[in-house]
């Protein structure tokens, strides 16, 4: 890896093309440009660096080349997943069933499932299963939606691209298969370190996780799986793909996958050793911080906490100045100003939530480093908070109107400021007394309860206004 | 150009990588790796890097950078201005006027819209206008087809992608931006030598025929017209894409259509001073030839010619052991036995039909060796033909039964065999016979009306038989 990206945290939203990316890259442009589609000299010559890259995949990920199509993102490859086994089961039915936490491009193909022209309401088409603490899927729950009558096919990620934890995809596609329902499985982080879902009927995978080019997704699809196309292709890809494939960058994906592989368990071994020192620093040297997620059956290279007080974006552009680049699940970051959907599933505090990513040529001084600079870059940021919004006694009438209730007024601001003026108000709270936050981000529906939890306090619920905020309720217990 | 591609002719299936592309990719991954759509340090970099890429493509195709946005391949934007500006259209209907002549890419947009669930019947919903026998669209046809009530976009090639005949692209997009119908434009082939057509409201572009790389589409929809995503999409793009771009194949599609632009004008005067060579020498030394399309107002790098009594594979495999790379819109060479919708739409000879296209690199040697070598190998292909059919005096009742006609049962024979039958059996012919030709090759619907005016004999008709052959009358007058 290029000395630029030293300090490069984020493995997970894609790392730099390899040094063996580039190279086969290189190699293959010479042969690799012309249409493999195409019974010319320059066609077949493509095709044939096309048929070796696909050989190489498929014995990477533990399949049949002939299952393996090369699509060009790895959005792409997990929408033609999801909908091109739809497609293929018309017969059977058109619901689909995923978890809460699948990427988005999952969703976002879900709800294109959903709005076709002439498609049932969306509740009727698509099923969302709910996640515990961790992050994973209720497995029962999961499979039990799965096997109702008219679902097409079924959706699981093997891990959370946010939280790292595992899912339950062997036991689900157990299940599924005695069902006949597919399972679609999201492989794109598990393919890094982890065997790729042979239990799955299709799975997709992203090559810029592992160092190849942008623009090559890959999608399998297993023999005995019926697929059809959702959205009109061409001879490309045996059908399954649309345009001329970039046979330069499909080499340099199977061959990057390749050298990624070779020492794959001495890297997560490594990476796993530095995600323990990472869990440490933050559960021991930054105060009110939680590290999210299952703490053992995880991908070995991610870690994400969340920290009350603290502004995701505050954090990230203070970690980018130490020369540390890592991702944000907070709202503070967003333009939508919605926190990610995957810790809002898990009840997760989303305040201050940031991810760790790590790459295999990271190196012990960086990791080191790190662990220095983070818990000071915390503090640094919370000392940067700004005041208080204001506390008052209820004007309004409470819930019990025997009681006066005391009232935070947080419309307008933003996460992680409701929080903080819940925080900065409990020191003259007494206890059984119920403080009142009215707020109007979204990521106070999350974050309240999370805080409540953490500091072991009894959260009531919450009530919508007429205003468009929300009157959050929590009584002091200790 | 590498010399492993000397005797390439068939640019217009797509150009090698050029260097100024190889090295402007080889530049970008450095800091072009990153989803640019990131925040991070980076995904600004490669956020950098992307936006001078659009300004460059912007540049070259004369409109404004936000108008310009990178999609997975030259299908994938036809397909995205076609849908996109028909979603954008969803209030006004959602009819679709197409030339008969449009590429695969656009009938393959055109049946997925008609197939959509809860779509009305295809009649209804696509129309597809003829065009004359240079190729070229019945301009009235398609302006009054497109001003009829509830279509929502009607679609015109730049230029065709087979025969190199212009389309009136000008004229149509004048009159339908008075009615406000938008007109989309294919662009592909156009972009290279002739100016971008800003008259359109949407139009798309393939970087792979200016020698960019595969997986680099251009959709551009001008600023002022309605365009929504037929299909789940992502921030990418602005909304109009899916996955992360990948920014050094744009970066060095950008930068090669620069470079090819540079010397245009002087390469296209060039490439067409060749084609002038190559249609002197079908034309005066290759008997039974026809030159397709427009000899004006065309390509000019491109020329078609079909040949009677020809193979379109025998051909294309001769010429290919000469050395030279040429593509055929012969039915021999398909997978499906189908001669190519363009050819036949035009009602041209699709027999031994042979696309020559030239890319600016080609040497005086190549043309002057590739037209010796041309009449040679159409020659030889033709003597290897095999023997003729069953030709005899009809023993079916013919159409007047008062004659007994000659019957020549070419069931079961390929195309060039139809013709050749005929034309072997024409010396026994007497003037004003009828001659039926028993056929079930899709090609003779072209190629016997096509031969017949060739000759300058009477083609009659034709009529399904029950056994699934059609059967051709012609009678002979000279």
């Amino acid at each position: 890896m290029p000395q630029s990206n030293a300090g490069y945290l984020d493995a997970a939203a894609g790392l730099p093309i390899s040094a063996v990316a580039r190279a086969a890259e290189q190699a293959a442009t010479e042969d690799g440009w012309a249409d493999p589609a195409k019974l010319t000299g320059p066609g077949r010559r493509s095709a044939v660096l096309l048929d070796a890259a696909r050989e190489t995949m498929a014995r990477e990920l533990g399949v049949r080349p002939d299952e393996v199509n090369f699509v060009p993102s790895g959005s792409h490859a997990l929408q033609l997943a999801v909908l091109g086994t739809v497609a293929g089961r018309h017969r059977a039915g058109t619901r689909l069933v995923l978890s809460a936490v699948e990427h988005s491009a999952v969703f976002k193909a879900a709800d294109w499932h959903a709005s076709r022209p002439g498609a049932l309401p969306d509740a009727e088409l698509v099923e969302v299963v709910g996640v515990d603490g961790l992050g994973r899927v209720d497995l029962d729950g999961f499979v039990t939606a799965a096997s109702r009558p008219g679902v097409a096919a079924a959706v699981l990620q093997s891990a959370n691209h946010e939280v790292g934890t595992r899912q339950p995809v062997a036991q689900a596609a157990a299940v599924l298969r005695e069902r006949g329902v597919p399972l679609v499985v999201d492989a794109t982080h598990e393919v890094l370190y982890g065997p790729a879902p042979a239990e799955a009927a299709v799975f997709a995978a992203d090559a810029r996780m592992w160092g190849g080019p942008a623009g090559v997704g890959v999608l399998v699809v297993r023999r005995g799986t019926r697929w059809l196309p959702p959205f009109p292709v061409d001879e490309s890809e045996a059908g399954r793909s649309l345009g001329v494939v970039n046979v330069p960058a499909a080499v340099a994906a199977a061959a990057s996958l390749r050298a990624f592989h070779v020492d794959r368990d001495r890297h997560a071994a490594r990476l796993s050793a530095f995600i323990e020192q990472i869990r440490g620093t933050v559960e021991c040297d930054i105060a009110d911080a939680v590290v999210l997620g299952d703490p053992v059956d995880r991908l070995p290279h991610l870690l994400t906490f969340s920290s009350l007080y603290v502004d995701g974006e505050a954090l990230l552009t203070a970690l980018d100045r130490e020369g540390f680049v890592v991702s944000s699940g907070s709202s503070c970051t967003s333009d939508t100003l919605t926190p990610s959907h995957v810790l809002v599933a898990m009840g997760a505090l989303t305040s201050g939530s940031i991810r760790i990513s790590l790459h295999p040529d990271v190196t012990d001084a960086e990791i080191e480093r790190f662990l220095e600079v983070l818990p000071r870059v915390v503090d640094r940021v919370r000392a940067d908070l700004p005041a208080s919004g204001r506390t008052s006694l209820s004007e309004e009438p409470s819930q019990s109107p025997a009681t006066a209730e005391r009232l935070i007024d947080a419309r307008g601001r933003r996460c992680p400021l409701p929080i903080l003026d819940l925080a900065r108000t409990w020191p003259d709270v007494e206890l059984g007394e119920v403080v009142t936050v009215l707020a109007d981000d979204p990521a106070a529906e999350s974050d309240i309860p999370a805080w409540s939890r953490m500091r072991d306090q009894e959260y009531l619920g919450s009530m919508p206004r007429e205003d468009g905020a929300v009157a959050y309720r929590v009584r002091r217990l200790s």
